[in-house]
């Protein structure tokens, strides 16, 4: 219902044991604060018997207040064994974006966010290459160069490690980033990273999939954007897509047309985690689309 | 939850005007009589102010009865103004076929029928035309003829009328009937008229819809699934499809092409339909799929 | 060129290491005889430097015979050292079906075949179990069935071996035929044996694709139809196509999803490869569609 | 056949009457001046009974030169009646791009142009809005603004005119220019300006396509790629894509959605045209794609 003030979202993410009374628990609670609920899917997985539910609800006609809401949730949740979290639309998501030479999913993320279909900030990129800092300047966003080779790679990290503490970052794009990252990196940010591989995992992981697509002679090609995992290539899938080939497209071509789905699934990925769209369970996504 | 018991799983859809605490006052409703939400899926339109909802629960642990949890939701429906509908999961809804000559679209819903898909009786066939009986026989489907002119209408959607009510019919599937209604039959049956056109509408409304395209040199042909309504291919679109044609396909080819589409997005919308996905409101629809 | 006669249309289909001269050579040839080109294709491999064309042409007004037009084939191939095949229409392709208890794929197939949208004939269905006779006898195909199992391979191999020629089959179609076929079976029939995967190869090989599939809580699910070859699910690939899927799929769900892709996809390669438009060469197909 | 020589690549698109022997009298043509075949597409329309061929060839290895074998090109389209064009590609297609204040289809024209997708020079933009020089200078294009009202329209387009015929334009693209062109404009460039509708024509013509598709109550939005003529939106269609939409999409959502479908569309709808790959004929297309 459209309130006369400003709305105030939040948006509540939930996963826990499947038992009855959750949602009567959770849309009881949000009412007797206040909370409107504009918006609310759930999803039950029926063989691992786990409870999922998104919730987005307007906070502007809260009748006790935030903490008091806060301490509230904590207890629900202690009683049904929730993983929670609460999210301020107030406070947009902090992206990183990481980048190497190629520039087509850098500029599609930078004018996509320039339109407005990215509600999130994007306070700094990291390159292991100067090569697209132009690209960066244009837009105005600090473009910080630390390079990274297999000899170099913990001081590297653990400059990148700070770069994001300092600009608070929420999630880290690998946008083509082309460097393989530490399991120890990773860990660090487990669930924060979202990269984008150019096939239809799990067919042809690691280097070079569109020569691998080519020399199977496929149909299609695809794309996947996936939380990044210590094994490469096996993280949790968040999105993926494919379009048509032929005996006529050399690989240049499967590379063409995979840079389109490239962009694509890494913005379509990238929009429903800045939305608070995502759970991870094992190694799969719940994506409340 | 999964209970030990056999679940007993009934639908609830509402719509309503859009105000505060009716996701926690329907939530309360069940959870108080002891019936446990397995899904539920809202929607909000934020132009007509209008709520939408589907909710999914088992009422196999109901510590009430169901007489008793169906006076308190008609209370709570008041309160909110809200029209609704309780559709229990043991009685499957009964659809009629309506065909002419074209097996297609028929032997489609019939075999999906046999694998499970389709969640329905199907307890007649009704057609202008002799033809498809023998489809009708193979799988055990009573087929009525019910010659239908212009000259005859009146008689025969009388007759038809008949048929649908001694049949118990829930809902009519225009799988390729190649007969105009008159407005007075679907008046008697709006929002329970499914029709295929074999274009993407609007484009391409009346007939030789694959001749139109030919003509226009479109890339894409399509089909629409959606309610009959007095205006003829206007009503609301439940589902749409397209296959992309080019100079090659001559119209014989994108009548072939359009038996698929034509196929699919029939059976997509008739099992939403069946399984209460799809709200009505204004000429439009809600789909929770 | 219409021509006022019947047409009589012929199909060659040639492939040959890359030369300047053999568009010409071939064109030239046709006309020199009298027949009149309604169709062409080509293309060519920079990689393997191999050429590879498709022409459909109308004899109906040849002024030689088709023996002389064959025998001049037969040196132009000699001087490219071309790999062809002249198809005449008038003699259209012998398709065996093989099946097992899935109804989907024969179901398809049939009503396409009788929808005129395969021109082919079908003059046996052959399967591993009784179940489907019905439907065969349905639509007048006679239906052998040979058991087949680990034990009986050889002897049961022999007897479909026996089966085809005396049907004087041309291309087998496993419309989800749930038995391994032997080495040796398959390389007497290379290349004219039409498999079915249920997933987008090279992704899940083996058996029960739909669980590796749901297992690693892909967004997209797919089926190929391949050429079988000796190592399984490696056979040079025709056609492939996928739909979308979510973490609300359970693997029925992807199963009921999975059909419609499976005849899809098998429908199509069927039809390409009975109009004479699929090239194998080493591992790869080309299909001129 | 690959030359030791660097290729001189050319292109012939050639539509005429049908009638037998056009296929051998070209491929003779070609190979009897050592001209080279490396592909070629061709299209009969049985209707219309017209003729439809695009050749790519290598004069590498030419034994006369370009004007003879231009001479002879012309002798056999008198014979055949042919309306032809030859192409050669050291000579790039100079394409305009026409905008007011949406970026995206611009930058979209700009990477992939950078990024060698698109083989032409992009000698000038014109916009009649000053908005989006910023982009043109950073890709190091010139920019001119035309203001160009209802009022001033005849100066405008007649400085238009002038600008492209000073760049030497061939191809005029409309990249979301929100200004309606005179018809005395859209005749001097027929069947050289290409248009991006924000639907799938012919459904919703006119202004505001976003807000009739939502009106509607589509369940998929489109894009068309067509050819400007005097009569808005129904000019010969190149290339159309879709995508899905659902009672979710706000008439921002499906703006959103839409500016990707612009996006492609258009550039695959350029990509064919300076490829030499378009025909048009009628109010249709042919697409060697």
């Amino acid at each position: 219902m459209t309130s006369t003030r400003a709305p105030e979202l939040a948006t509540l993410l939930v996963s826990c044991p499947d038992r009855r009374g959750i949602v009567a628990a959770l849309a009881q609670l949000l009412y007797g604060h206040g909370a409107n609920i504009l918006d609310s899917d759930q999803h039950t997985d029926p063989i691992e018997q786990q409870f999922f539910q998104r919730i987005r609800f307007d906070l502007s006609e809260l009748i006790t207040d935030r903490g008091t809401l806060e301490r509230a949730l904590a207890e629900v949740a202690e009683r049904f064994q929730m993983n929670y979290r609460l999210l301020y639309a107030a406070r947009p998501k902090r992206v990183a974006l990481f980048v190497s030479k190629y520039e087509h999913c850098l500029y599609d993320l930078l004018l996509r966010h320039r339109a407005g279909e990215l509600s999130c900030e994007i306070p700094v990129i990291v390159s292991n290459h100067p090569d697209l800092e132009r690209a960066a300047r244009e837009f105005g966003i600090p473009f910080v160069v630390v390079e990274n080779t297999a000899a170099t790679r913990a001081a590297a990290e653990s400059r990148e490690h700070a770069l994001l503490k300092e600009h608070d970052v929420d999630v880290v794009v690998l946008a083509r980033y082309m460097q393989v990252l530490s399991a120890d990196f990773i860990s660090r940010w487990e669930g924060r990273i979202i990269n984008i591989h150019h096939s239809f995992l799990p067919a042809f992981v690691g280097g070079r999939p569109y020569h691998q697509a080519y020399e199977r002679g496929v149909k299609l090609i695809g794309a996947t954007a996936h939380y990044a995992t210590a094994v490469l290539d096996e993280g949790p899938i968040i999105e993926q897509d494919v379009v048509r080939a032929s005996h006529r497209d050399s690989v240049e071509d499967l590379v063409r047309k995979g840079r389109d789905l490239e962009k694509f699934v890494l913005a379509r990925a990238l929009r429903w985690h800045i939305n608070d769209r995502v759970l991870i369970y094992g190694n799969k996504t719940v994506v409340f689309d």
